[in-house]
């Protein structure tokens, strides 16, 4: 007795209860970043492009349906002018980004080789500015032509260096232990649904099949 | 351009890179250890059954395709001579699982009833016994009848209390931070794939699609 994976009305596959995008770093890097920076087609339409400047971290556009309601991904754009920017304070909606500590390298798992560069940043507002607990993580494709915007000598293709792809999220408080003696049951949660993941207790991951 | 979900030949359905098993501890407990319990029908047959105490942990069966390697994720039965043994060691291959602290609570996300319990415990082998970096998450139902084994008196309904559901993963070791100096491009990591998800590089998730 299987629920099978079913496509919705607009071409969205739901999958089961705990199925959703949570691609390693090496995943984000090697599978979705290098093919954006070389236009190579995108294992799928789950992570949006953005304009980062425009947004504070909680209205960031949701993924397409991926099941991690807490976490956004996006693809963005380096700044043209100042590529090189590790360190610096970057913009957006009412705040700003600010870097914590150095970049550090993302290795393949197989070959253990440095594939990418990752920076943690965390959101600051307010005046004076102070910290939040939305984190981003941003990565950028490593290599000889990584500081660069095009490059048209790799190969025979162009591939546009300044892409980078971020995961947004909010830090987790710590939970506050309480013993079971505090435990109750109502109905909200006694009903079992019936398998077919429609219920809004199934946060089923979804992703979208259609080109 | 996008790669649609494909099922292999054995009913399989390959997910694309990224997607994966990686429930919350509310989706372990509601919609997958709650349905086995009653007997429901599962969302999916991820997660095995497995006898906890023939195994080290490194030795445990792979979930059914979860994309997860590193994490392990199957039911057990908690042992009927001493159903209330969340103090106590537990015997599994060459050591034994010790829990750490108390356990605590699991809450529904819509309603913020607690819906289970969780226990962590860390595996140890060895003489004298010395901790390793392999740790248990074992989650159990809460509610009045959590400690008895059967209970043919919910409804009409016969459930199985002694049922617990766990999350088996190694600690991950700290990377060393080294600086963009050190950086290499090898062609293992410099070819594109074809999009098709079909190469060792690709670490797609997959679920069962049949009965």
């Amino acid at each position: 007795m299987e629920e099978k994976p079913r496509f919705t009305g607009n071409g969205v596959l739901r999958l089961p209860p705990g199925f959703r995008f949570h691609p390693t770093d090496e995943e984000l890097v090697l599978q979705y970043l290098k093919r954006k920076v070389y236009s190579s087609p995108l294992p799928s339409s789950i992570i949006p492009e953005v304009d980062l400047s425009k947004y504070n971290p909680w209205d960031l556009p949701a993924c397409g349906g991926c099941g991690c309601e807490e976490v956004k991904y996006f693809f963005g754009l380096r700044e043209a002018r100042n590529p090189n920017r590790s360190r610096r304070n970057q913009a957006a909606g009412s705040g700003f980004w600010k870097a914590t500590g150095k970049e550090k390298p993302v290795t393949a798992s197989r070959c253990h080789q440095v594939v990418g560069m990752k920076k943690v940043s965390v959101f600051h507002r307010g005046k004076p500015p102070t910290k939040t607990e939305w984190i981003m993580h941003e990565y950028r494709l490593a290599g000889p032509h990584a500081t660069t915007t095009s490059d048209a000598t790799h190969g025979t293709m162009a591939a546009r260096w300044d892409w980078v792809v971020c995961r947004v999220f909010k830090k987790k408080r710590t939970k506050i232990e309480i013993g079971e003696d505090h435990m109750q049951e109502s109905s909200c949660v006694t009903e079992l649904s019936d398998g077919s993941g429609d219920g809004e207790e199934a946060s089923s991951g979804s992703m979208s099949s259609t080109p």
